[in-house]
């Protein structure tokens, strides 16, 4: 009963908010529900972006019943009641776009000039298998999970075993089949980088919690027909299509030589390849023209800003993209480019560099960015029907911070707070599709530890293979 | 026994370094030690940054005696042995520019512009009071200390409360009484401020690990003959001089129409102002002939990345500072600037930032940001001679990092892993002047819950006040 009073502001509503399903159910008797989560500071992220202190959200099944204020508690008879303390509730984290298996090379060669070409792809062949691939992406999810992401978009190989994973752990994935045009490790080239996607796509269509998809690796690494026929299959199939978009020199060079001059997005819109079913990755290298193409075609954007700045390529103009209304959210992009695949580590560094190019402190205020890191994920995702906010009728994704920390007292302004001063490890609970996944940091549908020990087994021939190479390390 | 290998690289020796002290000692019989840390990734952040694997650290007293290999363990019977299973140990970060007891208004109006003259200056006149500063200074000494920060450099008003908290939590601290030419809580003029200054200086002038230091606010915000006063003073009384540098564009202004349209460094040099006792904070609006003044008159500099960047003040050009061999180190500015107060925060956007504005992913690599964090800082503070590295005769301030943490594994570089992807959570122990103040995170000298709830009453204090005052919260 600690942390009753924020102080809000311009742009933060103290709602007031009944949820009608509790309306409904509230004037006789008790409703049934399998989770109650009470006294919560509760960042709702809907239209109005209320927030509710001493908040209730009620969860029957895999969906968000009731969202409102105190006295909702009493409508309610739960199996499981958390009560979390003033804590700040809020949608789990969506991180738009991730190699998640890559957690394995974490902390290998970062500053590297050139180091897509020349030393990840050389290291990729060399290790890139079922084993290092769900390895990886099981401490990859543990890292997630803890961070409160609890809905993640991958591009990777054999994105089958990553499947796996994440319906092991219980969290709530896109995940796309790399196409590129380079032999790699589960596919020869382009095409049978697209059969092994076509066969994952049908292995995982109906899957709750799963969606597969493609990801052709960028427009310069795969030809224009490859992207064109993946276009058609994904529009066929009905999933989405991942590609890294607009983000290198290289990229710029390679599709202006093809192409007579465009730019990648312009490009990709004259080869019929903008659909609302794409998600692009970084998206730096785009004029205004390249925004209002991506608008139009309804396509989804994941800034990673980490990854960007680390890497020099620039800076994204995410918020103007974000300003006029695309589908746009936060990434962490994988993590040999982030380095961690939490979003709330981008959560500063995105408020912050954002307001150092635009030469403003009121730019990117803190609401923006727990807004992308949310709802604008969401809708980068094409699933703002399904996740992203707290609200009656969807699926009960939520995680709850931890607001007692050093670093998080006092918290006169949540959205600030988390901004400005959480880490990932004040995330508490995450619970997803209704499922508590972790409580307290311990979670409890995989093994935290022998999943840790695997992965530094695994380092130990990562640490042979480089060295057996004679590639520079650092 | 876990993390044996770590990729190391050019500019990363791997050493077998025995030191001298354990040479003298080893031959017949064991050596009795305080404390013993052992099977360490010790980064000792020595001149050859050596790096010891299965590492050992002997603590007699407050002092290092030994640093060196496993071998040397065996040398040792100690009171206390920290088996450290790997993670790595290093110098205590030194934070070199706080003003800890603002933590009490964290998250308060954070993109608010012009906020200091309109919002901050304001606030704390309503505000301060021994009280407040004493409970803020608490809280900030706990998030220090859990984040890994062994010794910090304040700036603020009732220094000597500040003094009784750093006293009692056990950290080290130069501690800077403000003088400011407005009416503040503990002095109506800077005459008065001064005077302050000089009884805490006495009081505190003998103290083991505190230094008490004059903290002129800015430039701008002091008479060139106070400026002069306070460095007579310095002189004569051998203390430090802590002030804000070249950090704004009204300072820029107000100095440019006092002294001729000098910048401030080339005024606080003509004045007689840069002496070695000097430590500038922020240093952004610098020339090169700045610089080359900051150098020759070996002038300390806090280089506070993330504060800068999110008032979009710019980037300090802490590289090149840094290269010519500038006295420079990384501070975190207060917590309604930065707004947290562990150097590990601002490791990720130091590197990150750097590299985005030299357009180079070589720029500023890792150890770079944590020689910056512990020797870097050391000198930035004059205190290289006692903290800063892990060698013998230095003063025992030491922490220990997890790196079995899932966004820690693997390490194949242990300077990458802190500076891309560790929280100031992944610091496990904390040791100040060969005390363990830490174990496990638990703090031993304070109670740390008391702490926090104080400092939740004394934010009501400032909703209230704050909400009387009708001004702008977010
Ligand atoms: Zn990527
Ligand atoms: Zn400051």
């Amino acid at each position: 009963m600690m942390f009753k009073k924020t102080l809000l502001s311009a742009g933060v509503a103290i709602a007031t908010m009944v949820s009608s399903a509790a309306f409904s159910s509230a004037a006789f008797a008790a409703e049934k529900v399998d989770l109650l989560i009470k006294d919560a500071t509760v960042l709702t992220m809907n239209t109005e972006k209320a927030v509710l202190e001493n908040g209730v959200v009620a969860v029957k099944g895999n969906k968000i019943v009731a969202v409102g204020n105190a006295d909702l508690a009493d409508d309610y008879v739960a199996k499981t009641v958390l009560d979390v303390d003033g804590d700040i509730v809020m949608p789990g984290l969506i991180n738009t776009h991730t190699h998640a298996s890559m957690t394995v090379f974490r902390s290998l060669a970062d500053d590297v000039p050139d180091r897509l070409h020349r030393y990840i792809f050389p290291l990729e062949k060399a290790l890139v298998s079922r084993d290092m691939v769900r390895i990886g992406a099981q401490l990859g999810n543990v890292e997630m999970l803890k961070g409160g992401v609890t809905t993640y978009a991958d591009m990777y190989y054999f994105e089958d075993e990553v499947a796996k994973t994440v319906d092991e752990i219980g969290m709530r994935a896109i995940l796309g089949e790399t196409v590129i045009k380079y032999p790699v490790a589960d596919a020869a080239n382009a095409q049978e980088g697209i059969q092994y996607a076509v066969n994952f796509i049908k292995q995982y269509k109906d899957h709750p919690r799963i969606t597969p998809a493609f990801a052709p690796h960028a427009p310069y690494t795969n030809t224009t027909e490859v992207l064109q026929q993946i276009t058609e299959l994904s529009l066929a199939l009905d999933v989405p299509v991942m590609i890294h978009l607009a983000e290198s020199d290289r990229e710029n060079e390679v599709i202006a030589e093809r192409s007579g001059g465009k730019s990648p997005v312009q490009y990709m819109a004259d080869i019929g390849a903008l659909t609302p079913n794409l998600i692009g990755a970084h998206v730096i290298n785009v004029n205004d023209h390249d925004i209002a193409l991506l608008k139009k075609h309804d396509v989804g954007v994941a800034h990673n800003m980490s990854a960007n700045i680390k890497s020099a390529k620039g800076v994204s103009p995410a918020l103007k993209m974000f300003d006029d209304g695309l589908r746009i959210g936060l990434g962490t992009d994988g993590p040999m480019s982030g380095n961690t695949l939490s979003t709330i580590d981008e959560f500063n560094q995105v408020a912050k560099v954002h307001k150092l190019v635009n030469q403003d402190r009121a730019a990117m205020p803190p609401v923006k960015v727990i807004e992308m890191a949310t709802m604008g994920a969401a809708r980068a995702l094409h699933m703002e029907d399904k996740i992203g906010s707290l609200e009656v009728g969807k699926l009960a994704d939520i995680i709850v911070v931890d607001t007692k920390a050093p670093n998080m007292v006092p918290m006169y302004n949540p959205y600030s707070a988390l901004v400005y001063s959480a880490y990932a490890t004040n995330v508490r609970h995450a619970i997803v599709d209704g499922n508590i996944l972790m409580q307290d940091r311990d979670i409890s549908t995989v093994d935290e530890r022998s999943i840790r020990d695997q992965a530094l087994q695994f380092a130990d021939k990562v640490r042979e293979s480089v060295i057996a190479s004679g590639e520079q390390v650092q």
